[in-house]
């Protein structure tokens, strides 16, 4: 029987769901409100699209009658009305808590400004997070994002000092150092993006390191889709001989943790009394999809008042159930959490591939190493698609048989996706490594088209 | 008329030094109590002298029987009691709120541990000490101190924090970046190692950004020594039209903002009702030294119960003046803060010269440049000193005359070092430039014996 409490906040975390309906629909149509009195970039917005506020009067009108906001579209406010948009609210600079950016690698970087009760406010959703994770104070944080101009670690530093964890901050040094003041420390909990946790299982066997015996009971991982792929998760689990806990939304979103998987692990609880969720159609915002499909999720601020984000569209795929889990909680569940990008997505000869779904297939196989990479190309008119597919050492030191795999490989991905995929299969340590996150997919078509 | 109070806690900080005393005295005894009968490291070392808790009746009798402890003493005692050491006390996970490292790049790497209530506490008095140097709830500050293993700009962010500042935690990104965020942000304090500000000074003139008209209105310079010091404080202090407030004492004494520089700039105030900081003879540490005259700084932790130093040595060569500064605060002061390290001192031809006194007469030139570097070397059996000091543009520009400034430059060293230097003038951009700590001694004579 452990010392401590089960739930972080228990009234909060298994209220029934249509009373928390009531108080989310309350949250909802103050946030409207606020925004459409306040904020320029939503009164804009509202007026285009002839949507008043008082039009939502119940959580269906939400989805149906409120057009959704885009990344593109608060970059280009940022850009009109620096530093932080339209939609920043007016406070004073004693209101402010933090100023954290994006990188502006892939365009101009976007500003994110907390204000100070939003700040103390996702503290406290951060650490009812990490409880949900089976996070405790005797539990020793070891946290692998980078502090910095991003919110990377920041939420995760928020959550494990709020619920009074050791936090041991590392940020990202080499793997080496990394496993080895993972020993020496004896830390408990270590968060990650997936795909490094992976790339640790194979470096910490190139060091001698034995992962299974490592002092890591829990993966909170986040910073990328793939948490929640059985494939991968099991991969992860098996190799750290600890549970995997997919923890994240979007930077937009702060705080980030309001999705998580609890110590049932059986989905990702989605804290929609905090951050609301909505799937919806691809083609369409304003059509909900049933319960169980795949669709898009759709964010929104409850209680954020300085940058609250109202239906925010981070493009992202997934699907929902309300399938009760047996720790209690009553939330809503993302069984497989999110499953990737849908701008990720590659169509083939008239078939949607995501590359989450590669990645499922490619973790199956006892033989495959950490890295794969998918390469799209054309011959002709034609689309071809390409797997390139570690073999691990283990299996290059057993001699399996290099044409049984191909032939298994190629059946899998003809069974899963539906189409031919030319396998390639290279010698482990060919592919570069992957540190923070991955990019697997080269599309050569659009190289093709930008040449022209 | 701010807004803001004067103090951060005014009784504290106002109240009569004797009355503090009797709590400084008071605080020492329960350490000293509290390491010898909890802590083996302390126990063993204060049975060795023959020294008893129960000897300590006065502050004297603390600074002449009390034993010090080393930096090397904790590491070894590190290895022999991994990981924290026999002087961390016996804290159960739950109690630990941080665990931090340092770099170990000279040797074995040291880990620090800090209980729930030492980091509660520290991030008042970091709070204390930045209201101190004029940071309220309406600054920005801007952390250029990493995040990460090291303390850093974890200090820096808790005090922050706590006074309800906004943090802009950049860390250290390439210095374009910094200024240039620095003036989109707005931001108002600027939280850096006095070498950087120096740096960025020239570097903002490289780049074309006007520092003279930027939004920081204070430099909350720590990290190395020299942010007291007369010539590179002035020269920081006008190439960004800011007061510099230098303010750190060690890693080791975590909270490391115990000294710092008020609004008034009289001289840096001790809160050595939080660390007791004497001042004593660098041969022999249970002997005082006079106020006013220079000697090694050695601290004491009254508070900390989780890895408390009890008369630590780090090192550091100062001076205390009791002159009471016009704030109002009663602490004592290091007129010059620290003024290097003891074993940075280079001995040539029998006289003692620190860097930083090299530094003050450099900074002095109106036509140095940001660096310079002194190379200490044997001819036969002679000593020589070559100081290469760069010459800025605007003097290449206005054709200054070398040889005039080579004379001026010998002059000043003869007149304030007392011996004779070689100069050697190159042109801005030659030497490598400082990013994060300066490294500006190169003794070649170590490099002589070494390979002998």
């Amino acid at each position: 029987m452990s010392q401590f409490k089960t739930y972080w906040d228990e009234e909060r975390e298994t209220l029934a769901p249509e009373k928390r309906n009531q108080i989310i629909l309350n949250r909802i149509q103050e946030q409207l409100h606020y925004v459409y009195n306040t904020l320029p970039f939503y009164k804009r917005i509202y007026d285009e699209h002839h949507f008043k506020p008082e039009d939502v009067k119940t959580l269906e009108d939400f989805t149906t009658k409120v057009p959704i906001i885009t990344k593109k579209m608060l970059v280009e406010d940022q850009q009109k009305n620096p530093i932080y948009g339209s939609y920043a609210g007016d406070f004073k600079e004693e209101e402010i808590a933090r100023i954290q950016g994006s990188s502006g690698t892939s365009g101009t970087p976007t500003f994110y400004q907390v204000s100070q009760e939003d700040w103390k406010r996702a503290a406290d959703v951060h650490a009812m997070a990490q409880w949900c994770a089976g996070i405790r104070p005797d539990d020793v944080v070891q946290i692998s994002f980078p502090f910095s101009l991003f919110f990377g670690g920041w939420g995760v530093i928020q959550g494990a000092e709020r619920l009074g964890a050791t936090v041991f901050p590392l940020g990202p040094v080499e793997s080496e150092k990394q496993l080895e003041l993972m020993n020496q420390i004896g830390s408990t909990v270590f968060s990650a993006t997936p795909s490094y946790c992976m790339h640790l299982i194979n470096k910490a066997k190139e060091l001698g390191f034995n992962l299974k015996e490592n002092t890591i009971k829990r993966l909170l991982v986040g910073g990328e889709a793939g948490g929640s792929l059985k494939g991968p998760k099991n991969l992860i689990a098996n190799g750290w001989n600890a549970s995997v806990h997919d923890c994240a939304s979007a930077s937009e979103m702060y705080p980030f943790q309001t999705n998580v998987e609890c110590e049932a692990q059986q989905g990702v609880h989605v804290f929609n009394d905090e951050v609301y969720a909505e799937i919806v159609e691809k083609e369409d915002a304003n059509s909900p999809v049933s319960m169980g499909e795949k669709g898009a999720i759709v964010y929104t601020h409850l209680w954020r008042k300085s940058q609250p984000m109202i239906r925010f569209w981070p493009g992202d795929e997934s699907y929902m159930s309300e399938q009760r889990c047996s720790c209690g909680r009553t939330y809503p569940m993302l069984p497989e959490g999110v499953l990737g990008r849908l701008d990720d997505m590659i169509v083939v000869r008239g078939a949607n591939i995501y590359p989450s779904a590669i990645e499922n297939i490619v973790r199956k196989f006892s033989w495959s190493g950490p890295e794969y990479q998918v390469i799209v190309n054309k011959k002709g008119v034609m689309d071809e698609i390409k797997v390139i597919i570690e073999q691990n050492h283990l299996s290059i030191q057993e001699k399996l048989d290099p044409i049984g795999m191909k032939t298994e490989a190629e059946y899998h991905f003809k069974k899963q996706l539906g189409i031919r995929v030319q396998i390639d299969i290279h010698p482990q340590g060919t592919l570069p490594e992957t540190i923070f996150k991955a990019k697997r997919v080269v599309d050569r078509r659009k190289e093709i088209i930008a040449t022209k």
